[in-house]
């Protein structure tokens, strides 16, 4: 994927803070390059993401925009918007693939504008049931990549852990 | 899968309320039967999941237990536990798919004690690195179940959502 970018609206650092981190995390975890949010502009957050980083390495960043509307139109590839009154995943997700550009993957808030919904180029559904942000763009970039997914590497770790079957192990660092 | 229940460690009521909620939803999505949870009792958790299946449909459950030791002691089937310590989930799922009986799927807290690294059959991690328990059970269900676990019915809703394009279709109720 040239550029994989995940846009989460409506962030209230109150009520979303731990959702928020989880989304962004999950994208960095998954292989997106970076994460831009919306709603209220919170520090703590972005000092969190970024301590993940600085220790388990990558260069997933994380950024605020005052203008989630202005992220769309001017993105320079496409958008997926993941809801769950969109089209099935699953069906949707060859399409995308096929595109292999830059690929906006929007997570939606607590009201999602019905501009949103125009301005996507798919609306997809990680199944029709309400779940979770952190799910469904788990599923969706899972569904997108493949097993390569759960394989990205992250270069300048401090931290490495080694795969065991019982215990905790870890190959670099210090957790 | 014959029966199968997400066990849910050290919930705490102020910190964790969406996070559990969150997990309780994307088991109930994708499948689970019902998911316990240790911690501390919060009965606004259940019900905002059990609000949930009175609109949605299905029969998902949601129960709290004093002691998670007993309930992996007497769990009568396999148990899975989650941690970004354990081997690669990708290539531990044949494994526990095969096993094909009553599976429990362990999902951490903050601190999960080392008892349970040893009474789970498998460790298994999705990705060594940090992101959420709500993604990690979320791929897990996917990977054990395949397409199918974006397909569950839930008879009984009273909301249904009709899968479109473009905007938002409730074939069923009112949201």
């Amino acid at each position: 994927m040239e550029e994989l970018v995940v846009l989460r609206l409506g962030h209230r650092p109150q009520r979303d803070k731990r959702i928020t981190t989880h989304l962004a995390l999950c994208a960095r975890a998954l292989g997106a390059s970076g994460m831009v949010y919306s709603g209220e502009r919170d520090s703590k957050l972005e000092e969190g993401v970024r301590d993940v980083v600085e220790r388990w390495g990558g260069s997933f960043w994380v950024r605020y925009t005052a203008s989630w509307r202005r992220e769309l139109r001017e993105w320079g590839g496409r958008v997926v918007h993941l809801t769950m009154y969109g089209v099935p995943v699953q069906e949707a997700v060859g399409e995308i693939r096929a595109w292999g550009g830059p690929l906006l993957v929007v997570v939606g808030g607590p009201k999602v504008p019905g501009e949103v919904y125009h301005l996507a180029h798919w609306n997809a559904s990680v199944t029709n049931q309400p779940h979770s942000e952190v799910s469904a763009l788990a599923l969706f970039l899972y569904l997108l990549q493949g097993e390569e997914a759960l394989t990205h590497t992250f270069p300048g770790a401090k931290i490495e852990i080694e795969p065991t079957p019982r215990g905790k192990k870890v190959k670099t660092g210090k957790l």
